[in-house]
């Protein structure tokens, strides 16, 4: 089995078990020829998904999946506004930003709008990983410093360096010779204490061996690590720990941003923080690979002074208008306000169904982010009926993953435009199946 | 000046300098506002383009200027082909590879059926840059070794691993700890023995100091150090002494990929080579962000062993519809073949201008890849003639930009669907600028 253990995919597809039709076996094994090992399918019978529409994604045999995981298409699947302005750009232009136009500054300027004055210079790129990978480099040449601290199960992107501050990616891939991984947030009165002390000694090891620290680098929701959000603010201490030490924090707002918690369009807002650098990846172009880089001016300098930086499809104009026309999205539907609400509800819901239900141990969620540990009947994290459940949602049509390094906890993340009568249907669906695992 | 030392960027512009009209100024400061200090812009007077269509490119006064440059829209820009098949899967489903769908694998075996059948395996990534650093990844968890060879004035990509492995960053970006530069290929006799005895004297430099080879990297055309071509094969015994060392051979082909050589697909086959791993990038997509990386099986082995790669946007239903059609297109209009004759009547245009213009030095070009050395009146490198060169042809209404170590390469690459008729325009305003410069 895949749960259980650190650094291994939960819901990962086992190649030869599962229950597939012959048409899809034969899609599995066209996979393995053209694209080789290194590519994994979720839940033991994948799925075969062939249109989206809203929350709502459909297989071959035009079955209806609820989607309450997919956090890129955070908009909804194929939402006109974002695809009419996909393809009225790529008709017209789609050059690079080396020539002037004015669609990436537009885009820009409402992007920055949303972030503190501070925070005024956005670079972009074409995925989160090129995103981090960005603040790596930015970070070592602002602080001269080559120590980086991620939590335990962080996940962070897949180039060299940042697969290096990754821990969740499994004990296959290494860490980088300079990378500090911390515990995890825990819940419980001391959630921020206990934190920075785990940065603090952290930063001592490191400067024990003669490295200075660079940059923490936390995701704000810490999704891979099971979700941990409350209390707001927890992350005070450990941000000031890593200043005083000469390093910068970064926020990876890939998982929370662009209003997903409900309380503010990105996490470190709800913890009353000021990032050296913000990095923005999966929801910004509900699809398209466009992401970015926000950074306050005095981090940039040192290396803006000495490199460039040019991303070819980075900031592209049909980039810039489909990430434009997200944000409008975002906005004209008051999505974060909808994140909140249903949220909230969504949260009620599930600590409803626990009274009846020991399975579902603690949950922590933010808007319409949930982590549900998934619980024996000693109380004790497990992790198969984890995957048992989340492969009875998907039979009974509705899309869920696992996650946290004991891969126990449901990760619940749906686009945003998620409405109550889709959080009544997900729950009436998660009772039938707990009355089965 | 820009120009006339390695690392600088050919033809960027100067902030403050050029004859920009207010409205272009003012993008320009919001530029620097909202972008900071790490982007460039091309020419002394930047240009403000909105719109594209074939091998035109038009300003916000309707100016029309012929685009002799950008390979990244290789099949024409906004080819309504690949347009309507962006805008077709848009509108459908746009989901990653974590679930069956048959678009990926269409487009993956369309695309392995132009490769030599031990090149069997595909990787979806979003660039060319992270298409480089998971062969880096790849490559070093294959050999065990960690030694990179590049030349002198590389680009292979802007994540952390890869600009470190591109000289032509500049002085400001450092090179990673175990990368090795060699002397990039002359023109001449001995040009395949020269540059196997850089690439040779590199390994034995590396053993000395313990580091173990991983592999060889070479963009198959030179692009950035400046356009070296000929004769076809030279790269052979180059190949031939990193595999005795226990690397592996790297073919970046985000430039001279997808038919401009004219000559074959790829530029590794004009050389009659077998690379292990082969990246691709620019024009795959036609400025869709789309890249990837083809392998040999068993070079990935390892790394699939022990890892998974997940490239969320990599490899998505949008991606994979329209990088089908961009090779819809490559096939169906024949543009290799197109690629091959204009290519040659282009070079034979230049050489006639160079009986004339002793501003025109050495020629290499094959296919649509044209470099074309600009020198003094003694014949040397003239890095400031080939800028003014360059300025005075955006003037003319033609674009182009510069390259090489020292700067005094004309880079010429335009879209596929170049026409004999363009060439004959493009010679035209060369012609007159000549005179003036």
């Amino acid at each position: 089995m895949t749960q259980g253990f650190p650094g291994t995919m939960p819901n990962a597809y086992q190649p030869g078990k599962g229950n597939l039709p012959p048409e899809d076996e034969a899609l599995v094994a066209r996979r393995a020829r053209a694209l080789g090992p290194a590519y994994r399918l979720f839940y033991e019978t994948p799925v075969h998904l062939v249109r989206g529409d809203g929350v709502w994604l459909y297989d071959t045999a035009g079955k209806a999946y609820l989607d309450t995981y997919n956090n890129v298409a955070s908009v909804g699947h194929c939402h006109p506004h974002v695809v009419a302005a996909t393809a009225r750009q790529s008709a017209i232009f789609a050059s690079h930003t080396r020539y002037l136009h004015e669609g990436v500054l537009t885009y820009a300027e409402r992007l920055l709008a949303h972030f503190p004055a501070e925070l005024s210079h956005v670079m972009f790129t074409c995925t989160g990983s090129e995103a981090n990978d960005l603040a790596f480099r930015i970070a070592r040449a602002h602080t001269g410093g080559t120590g980086f601290i991620v939590t335990e199960n962080a996940y962070h992107g897949v180039t060299y360096a940042i697969a290096g501050m990754s821990p969740s990616l499994g004990a296959g891939v290494d860490l980088g010779e300079h990378v500090r991984v911390v515990p995890a947030p825990r819940s419980g009165a001391d959630t921020g204490a206990e934190f920075a002390a785990g940065v603090q000694a952290a930063i001592r090891e490191m400067q024990r061996h003669g490295i200075k620290p660079a940059a923490l680098i936390v995701d704000t929701v810490f999704s891979s690590d099971g979700v941990f959000t409350d209390p707001a603010g927890f992350l005070q201490p450990a941000v000031q720990a890593i200043r005083a030490a000469g390093g910068l924090f970064i926020a990876d707002e890939v998982q929370p941003g662009f209003g997903r918690t409900g309380a503010a369009m990105w996490g470190f807002q709800r913890h009353g923080l000021m990032p050296d650098m913000v990095s923005l990846g999966k929801p910004m172009g509900n699809g398209y690979p466009v992401a970015g880089l926000v950074i306050q001016p005095q981090v940039i300098e040192a290396f803006g002074s000495k490199a460039r930086y040019f991303n070819t499809f980075g900031g592209n104009a049909v980039a810039a208008a489909t990430a434009l026309a997200v944000l409008e999205v975002v906005e004209n539907e008051q999505l974060m306000d909808n994140a909140r609400n249903v949220g909230a509800a969504f949260a009620e819901g599930l600590r409803g169904l626990a009274k009846d239900h020991a399975a579902l141990g603690e949950l922590r969620a933010v808007g319409l982010f949930l982590g549900q540990d998934i619980v024996d009947d000693a109380g004790q994290p497990d992790a198969t009926r984890a995957s048992q459940i989340v492969n009875r949602l998907r039979e009974e049509g509705v899309l869920i993953s696992a996650t946290g390094p004991k891969g126990h906890v449901l990760k619940i993340r749906p686009p945003l435009v998620f409405s109550h009568d889709n959080v009544a249907f997900f729950l009436d669906r998660l009772e039938r199946v707990l009355s089965s695992v």
